[in-house]
């Protein structure tokens, strides 16, 4: 059985670590620096651990027949679902949901805080050489704190924010039954405007589905109350952003912190980057440039490989047609 | 008993709260938007509630022989304490200690992140329109965290910092005593060189004394391990400003995030506005910008002043000779 890596982010620890996992499963293992550099007989492999969005652009990959199982560096996976973007349809995808919740969640944090203490302006002034004014704050202790979608990146969010005091953590999600006990209540999605009205911090850590697209609809949006923070480290496509920023404009809310966008880089050209009270990030909440998700990352992909060989069910297996 | 209160960031719950309690106090009480308004027969009040460091210039509050307690809205009260600074110099002094560690842990996690996960960055690019690049990030989980100082400041952050699953939380105070379990190991500031090798992020959360003025050396910033960094809410005082810009341009240090400076507001011409990954916030960590803040500390205020006319103990009293 053969197994092709392509990660550009191993240490020498990783590297090390995988090799060792290679050898008690009994594979053959080879890494890659680009899709271009794969060494021969590696062209149809049964495994592939690395990829995230450039995949779509890993034609070779793609076209393998004989790939049986990918294991995604990424936690979102959506624009892996589209019909025929593998050559064999029956392929498994796993994900590495669990390997981002820590540095997603922190950022999470950073960015709340950011908004909620002006930050945003007094660094903004710093960086001027200027020593920025006071201006009121909002403070994470007796917030009321909405996260929309309890994966594992929204529920280590809730699990820190709790330790300041929140008035209420609300978790909604598909089914509205996460049992973790940090979620002070639970909603279903279908009983998200029931919750919005009372949301001050709305953190949207969804999937990108056809259920999630356009879920912060204009109308939505203006169900928030007045001064309302919003997060989002999910995908762009969850977010009428237009009425977004109709409503920071007029400063009906108080701010959003954007990691995601539709267009990637966002275009230069975008209305976005001059929206009042706006947090842009580059697609910087969750990536390999921590430590910690890559070590996870490493180490999920090595347990499931052990899974694999033995014939046991994988970890994070994506639901092709729930699309997470 | 006259009680004469100047607080600029009051609204009508707080009068109303000041009011009931002086009614149930019986003393007199008047409200005064800055010393020069100070209705006739209230100069020579016996309690005054308010003033930060404008006390400095205050000089009919501080000739006011008749004054026998202030009762002060800053927690850091080092400016008060020179000798002659009051016409009574038996006066009693109390802080408002208890009321801004939940906005100052706040301030502190937020910069930290900020910092560790190069937010400075990828937000200064932001303003200027342009898609930051990504970078190496650092995480609180499993970081090495010192506070030096654990007052009501330092914990309030420990508290927090602790459902971030840092590797340690060290507490270093002036007894080495602090009780609270969520210091994983308790130092005394005599013991501070053997911490600081083993310190990622350290957080200084002190009181102006002569104790602490320079506490943060030179020779002890070079204890601090390459990549360290470094967070100052105390006072601009306790730290060797030059040694550490050395030693953050020099790139040694992974950043400090400072709110007090030994001059405030910071001059124009200082060197640290254009110190390599600095975060420059103008005094904005702890103040009554924060509605809890300003509640916390009004509540304060009221249960002191029913204390005082019950004669028993006040809270919060500051003991001149520690200067804090």
């Amino acid at each position: 059985m053969k197994v092709l890596v392509y990660n550009g982010a191993l240490n020498e620890k990783h590297i090390q670590e995988i090799e060792e996992a290679s050898k008690k499963a009994g594979v053959e293992l080879c890494f890659t620096s680009s899709e271009n550099d794969i060494p021969e007989g590696f062209e149809d492999s049964e495994v592939v651990y690395g990829y995230g969005m450039n995949l779509v652009n890993a034609d070779k990959i793609r076209g393998n027949k004989n790939l049986k199982w990918i294991s995604m560096i990424s936690a979102g996976i959506d624009y892996a679902l589209k019909p025929g973007f593998f050559a064999n349809e029956n392929v498994i995808i796993t994900n590495s949901s669990g390997s981002y919740g820590v540095t997603i969640a922190e950022h999470i944090i950073a960015v709340s805080l950011m908004m909620m203490r002006k930050l945003t302006l007094t660094y903004a002034s710093s960086l001027q050489g200027e020593w920025g004014s006071l201006s009121m704050q909002k403070s994470l202790k007796d917030c009321h704190i909405t996260v929309l979608g309890t994966g594992d990146i929204g529920t280590c969010f809730a699990k820190r924010v709790k330790a300041f005091e929140p008035a209420e953590i609300i978790g909604v999600s598909r089914s509205g039954k996460n049992q973790d006990p940090v979620y002070d209540k639970m909603y279903s999605v279908d009983q998200l405007d029931e919750v919005l009205p009372g949301t001050e911090l709305l953190v949207m850590s969804l999937p990108g589905t056809t259920e999630t697209e356009g879920i912060l609809s204009r109308e939505r949006i203006s169900l928030l109350p007045e001064g309302a923070y919003v997060v989002n480290v999910g995908r762009g496509s969850a977010i009428d952003y237009d009425a977004l920023m109709e409503s920071l404009n007029s400063e009906r809310l108080g701010g959003a912190a954007l990691d995601v966008f539709k267009v990637e880089p966002l275009p230069e050209d975008s209305p976005l980057w001059t929206t009042k009270n706006i947090l842009i990030t580059p697609h910087s909440a969750g990536n390999l440039t921590l430590d910690y998700t890559r070590d996870k990352n490493v180490h999920q992909f090595c347990e499931n490989l052990m899974n694999y060989v033995e014939s046991k069910p994988l970890q994070h297996v994506v639901d092709k047609v729930q699309g997470y």
